[in-house]
This record gives C-alpha cells, structure tokens and sequence, in this order.
C-alpha cells in the first residue's frame, strides 16, 4: 500500500459491501489497515467498522482524532453510530458527540443512555410515523415528496399526536390499497412493540417467536423511539448463541482475533477453577491410598468410571442449558425434563455398567472387579443425570447464567462422585480398609 | 376437554398466533393434543404444527388421515407446507400430493425435489415478478388490482420473459418514487441470489452477511423460482446453533420433547465411543501399575494432569470450532490461530504447571514430585493447544462437522498423554522402573 496507489485502491475498495470491507481490514496488519484508513480519508465508511472484531475496532478507533471520528460516525445509521461510540470511553465520547449536528448529538445521545445491550441501544432512530386520518393517497405523496427518510423501512407506524402507536401498516399493505382509503383502517393494530429498556435478547425472542422484520421501540411513557429491524436481531441471534457455546467451554467472550494476552486470561480463571476442583478430587482419591496400594487395578480404573459420568452430565446439562436459553421450558416441561434426564441416566447407566463390567471381569481376570465397576458406573450415571438437569436450573432461578456455571459444578461431582463410589464400593467389597 | 365446550375452546384458540397455539399443542399430553385438533376441525391452522418440536408433529400427523392434512396443508404457504410435508413418507406423501390442486401439487413437489436442508426446499414460492420496462404507477395499480398475491413481501423481482432475475426493488423505492419512472431505473442490480440446491446455511450466510430480508432463489437455469424470507433463516440460524452446541456434547439432534427411548439412543452412541477411549486411556495407565504400586500418590495426583490438559484442550477446541462454523478463518487467519493457540497454551501451561507444582510439592512434602507434575502439565498444555487446533480444522479439510468428531479426539489425546507424561515421567525422575 504505497501513496501513490491512492486512487486506485479508493477505486478498488469502494463498491465493496461494509461486510466486505471489515474483511480487507481484518486480513490486513495493523500499520496496513492504519495506512489504509489514513489514505481513503473521507472516502472511508465507517459502517465497515460495525464488522469487524472488536480488537480490530478499538486499534483503528485509537489512532483516529475525534474528529475524523465524529466526521465518519455523522454518515451512519443511528444503530451502527452507537454500536461504534458505545465502545469509547467518557471523555472522548463527549468530544466526539460535542462535534457532531445537534439532531444527531441528542438522538445518539438518547440511544446511549439506555441500558448496555438493550434494545434502546440497537434502535434504529430514523422511523416514519403518520398520523391514523391520513389515506393511502397522502402517505405514498409523502413519501415521494419527502428527502429525509430512512434508506431502508418495512413499515410505517401510524401514531397518535403523543407519538404512541396506534397501528403498523406493513408497506405490502399500503401498496395493495386504493388511494381513498384511511391507514387507520388498513393498519396492524395488534402488533408487538418493545420497551427501549428491554434487554435485546428479549427482544430477539419476540422476533423469532412471531416472524417479524421490524418492531417499534417505546419509551418508558409508551412513546415511539425507534425501530428495531431483523438484520441487528440476527447479529443478536449470533452472538448470543457462540457466547453459550464459547461459555461453556469456559472461554468467556474471547474473539479469534483478540491477543495472546485477552486470551490467557480470559482462559485462566477457568482453568483456575478447574484446578480446585480437580485437587478436590485428587483429595478424595487421597483418602483411600491405602486401598489403592493393595489393589493398584483401581487406579488404572477408576479414571473410567469418572470420565463416563463426566460425559453423561454434559449431554444432560448441554440439554438443559440450551432449552433454558430458548425459553422452551415452562413449569410443566421443566417436570418431564428432570424425570427423563433421570431416567435416562439410569437406562444408560445400567447397558454401560454391564459393557463395561464385562470387559474389567475379564481384562483383570476378577468378576468381582467387574461388578464393583458396574455399580459404581449406575450410581454416577444416576448422579450425573440428575446434577445435570438440575444444577443449570437451579443457577437460571438465581440469576446465574447456567451456561457459564454449570460445567465446572457438574463435572465436579461426577469426578467425586465417580472416585468414591468406586474406591469405597471396591474397598468396601475386597476388605480393603 | 368436553366436547360440549367446542365453541368456547375454538373461540379461546383462534386469535392465537401459530406460535402460542403451538405452545399450546406442546403443552398438552398426547390425548389431549390430538382431541384438541379433532374438536377445531377445519378451523384448526396447520401452521401451528410447523412451531412444536418433530417428535409431537409426527404424533400428530400419524393420527390424521391424509385427506386432512391435504386439507389442511393447502391453506399453508409454500415453505410451511413443504416444512410439514417432508417429514412424511413416500406413499403417505404421495397421496396427500395428489389430493391438493393441481398447481400447488405442483409447486411443493417441486420443492420437495430439492435435496433435504437445500434453499429450494425452505423457499417460499409465491412472488411478485414484474417486467423491466413497466412504470412505478403501472406496478402499482398492478398491486391494487391482483387478488392472488403473496401474504406478505418485501420487494418485487424484475425479470425478463425467461424469468431471468434481472434486478430487485424494494417495496419502499418503490413508493418513494414517481409513477412515470421506468421500474429498470430503479431497481437494485447489485444484488445476492441464492441457487436452489444450495445449503441452507451457506443462504444463511449470505442474509447475515450482507444484512438481507428477502433473496430470490434461482434453479440449475438461473430462473426465478422462489424467495428465501429472513423469518425463515433465523430458525436456520438458531437451529444451526444449537446442533453445534448439542454436537459438541454428544447429544446429537435431540430435542427436550423426545421420548426416553430416543434420548438413550442418540446419547449411547457418544457414551460408546467415550468408553473406548476412556480404556484407552486406562490401557495407558496400566502400563505403569509397577510405577503406581511403589508411589501411590502418582494415582492420587494423575487425575489433575489430565483434566487441566482436558480443559485447555476444549477452550481451544471450542474457539476453533466455532470460527470454522462461523466461516471466520482465511488461510491467514488460520495460521494466526494455530501460532497463538500454541502460544497461550505454553503460556497457560506455565502459570498451571508451577501452581500445581508448587501445591503438590507442599502437600506431599515432595519438591521433586512437584517438579515431574509441572513438566508433565507443560507438555499436556502443549499437546492440548496443538490437538485443540488442528483436530477441527483437519476434520473441516476432510469435509467432517468438526462439532462432532473433534471433542473425544482432544480429550482422549490430552487424556493419554497426561498419564503417560506425568507417569513416565515419575518413573524416570524416581528411578522406578
């Protein structure tokens, strides 16, 4: 990327899609991407910015002036100009705001000020309303007549003189009708609408349940503030889904791009967790090294028996998790759930016991060995089934999300309990104490 | 349930949208379920079948007759008939098919001739398809006059007479505009299409990517044959989601309305290959029962090693995972990953080996034994980064979902090598063998 080339990489770039170009500078190293930005100057869209990781984004908002910030955030949407500003700090943020036309500065303003991660965030500010006694006539002349409008609207929301929604006219609907007729009359009026205080996995929900595009986004007092359209919910969506896969793993919020650093810690507690509860069960094992030293086949078997137990409470934790996420489960659902989880552990937990008795009997030569491995597999299995459905659930009624939680609790116990049910039962059934 | 309370039940039900009704559905037992679609009769809209889980639609279907979901499936639109039609049987399809007019007949199996989880089958085929040279106002009065639209759409295909798609308009340029302009003026030229045969996760991809609502759907011929809307793509997204989670668990495509019986099946299957592995991994230790019979505290503390290794393994395994899935990584990307993994590995490696190694050498009052733990925690670190890595994306090369395969690949890796390390180890270090 050299100076002279300035115009045609500005030629090359820009017929590119935002997503597209998120990509260029996600492939390009950081002195490249700087250099890149830095040439394009006024040229380069700051909807680009919304695509890329967040790593990515605090670099190149870093080495920007808030000016050339404030220039390049006036171009956007409202939703993508607070998805950019929500990430830079108070003082900065003041600047960049101070700089921008007022109309803007208050409607952003308004935006940030509602809660992290709710929908008021994601809202989009640019809406149409009309009044319920206008026509059909009147609305499509207005349209053409007017300049300032969204770039893109589904719908139109027909609004009393307070600005609370009285209907949405889908603009199928407005298209269908003749001239003469009254939008109160054509209008949707029993139609969703959702608090700007709302959290936007709430709102996510909404817009899966009931298909919908676009939703209108009310104040505390009822009053139309913005829309949400399907294009940020499906971000939602996204996001939310890889944040539950990416926590029960114990990777916290970790992107591919974020540095060594953000990734050893954010691993760390995990795996500092992981290691109390791993010395807990070193503990127990601890407590029958006698029993052990006399019959040291245990301890080629015991790790079995843990592991099989591990894997049964993941299957049935994965599964309650995920239903709790999706808000599948009511009372009703909740009770055959834990009964089956139950069971089910039992029937598993009873053909692996007998497999896997089977094969100890005979690799040891000692069908005592065998049944002793087996009884101890059923009691984890029953244990396993059991923690699994109903730690998630219990940390989902605490407020704890069970996705972060739940592993560490249930493979805790199917590593404790997996050890001394084996330990003792073999000690218990050789005479070893 | 009475059936003197029809009335008052179908009342109670009707204004219900497809999605509550269907939480109405799943909430009811089987009996129940199935009096409840018997007494609302005709009234009763299939399109709530397409919002319960697959095991209670089956039971449903398999106790209507083929004439009533004919019926019934003709009312639908074209993806929730061909949503409900292709879980259905041969002969049993067949003649529902045959049953329904002639050109609906025609469009599903069309449809259902696309290859299963293609964009043909998910594809709505009703649209609006006008040609290149009529006016805003023609299209219009088009609109106003045509019964037989589309319930609801959000732009307009321009195509030539062999149904070429030759541009795209949205519905809210259209009304923006003036009724003298030429539609060909103003459509949108640069635009997505997806082909038929395609998977419907790739079409996915495109809607989140380049923020769509609506892309057409082309056959072999590049003709028009149907759109793709995002209501339906956000439960390909979710769904998509949700298999990797359950995958990554070994719980396959369970569902929490599944019976016990298919629960234990599609869990058995992982639990199987885990309890190979887990010998495995016992085989290993038995190599060195001699090694644990003259220090029993190597049986107390080899459990630690491994599941530290288990769990850097899955952090990594699961950062990877995810991105494959998510299409985040370019071959430059890929290489940036691997590097990093191997790095944060070592570098957790080190922080873990010397807690570990610090606590154990205090707890046993045995420094040397603190030190063989680190180091066999440092390797298995290592080998944990490596295999988390590179096991998923050598299941993608080869064309395998890395969410199923790569978990027990890792954690049987970190497992037999934690032993073997840390026991091999032990015995060299203590002059054991």
């Amino acid at each position: 990327i050299a100076a002279a080339e300035t115009e045609t990489i500005a030629e090359l770039v820009e017929p590119l899609h935002a997503s597209d170009m998120g990509d260029v500078l996600e492939a390009l190293d950081k002195e490249d991407r700087l250099r890149l930005i830095a040439l394009l100057g006024e040229r380069f869209d700051f909807s680009a910015l919304t695509e890329v990781d967040e790593t990515v984004r605090d670099e190149v908002m870093d080495n920007l002036s808030n000016a050339e910030i404030a220039r390049g955030v006036s171009g956007l949407d409202s939703d993508d100009a607070v998805y950019i500003l929500e990430d830079i700090e108070g003082a900065d943020r003041e600047e960049i705001l101070a700089q921008m036309p007022a109309f803007e500065r208050l409607s952003l303003k308004r935006s940030l000020d509602f809660p992290e991660e709710s929908a008021g965030r994601r809202m989009q500010t640019d809406f149409i309303a009309i009044p319920p006694f206008w026509t059909v006539g009147q609305t499509i002349d207005y349209l053409r007549s007017e300049k300032d409008l969204p770039d893109e609207f589904y719908q139109i929301y027909v609004v009393d003189p307070s600005y609370t929604v009285l209907g949405i006219l889908p603009l199928d609907k407005l298209l269908r009708s003749q001239r003469t007729v009254r939008v109160e009359t054509l209008m949707n009026t029993n139609f969703i609408q959702v608090s700007a205080e709302e959290d936007q996995e709430e709102a996510a929900r909404d817009f899966e349940r009931y298909d919908l595009v676009e939703v209108p986004v009310v104040d505390a007092n009822k009053r139309l503030v913005g829309v949400l359209t399907i294009d940020d919910i499906v971000d939602v969506i996204q996001e939310e889904a890889s944040e539950d896969i990416r926590r029960m793993a114990g990777v916290g919020d970790e992107e591919i791009s974020d540095k060594v650093t953000g990734a050893v810690r954010s691993r760390a507690t995990w795996l500092f967790i992981n290691m109390i509860t791993a010395t807990l069960a070193s503990v127990v094992i601890g407590f029958f090294d006698a029993t052990i030293e006399q019959m040291v086949a245990l301890a080629v078997l015991m790790p079995i028996v843990a592991a099989m137990g591990g894997n049964a409470g993941t299957q049935t934790m994965t599964i309650t998790v995920r239903a709790l996420a999706m808000r599948e489960l009511d009372s009703f659902k909740l009770r055959r759930l834990i009964t089956r989880e139950i069971v089910v552990g039992l029937i598993n937990g009873l053909i692996f016991a007998v497999l896997i008795g089977i094969i100890t009997a005979v690799r040891f030569a000692n069908p005592s060995l065998g049944v002793v491995i087996a009884l101890a597999i059923v009691v984890n299995f029953l244990f396993a089934g059991s923690a699994g459905v109903l730690i998630p659930i219990a940390f989902n009624k605490a407020k704890i999300d069970p996705a972060v939680a739940s592993s560490t609790f249930v493979m805790t116990i199917t590593d404790v309990v997996g050890f001394f049910a084996f330990l003792l039962l073999a000690g218990l059934w050789f005479g070893l104490f």
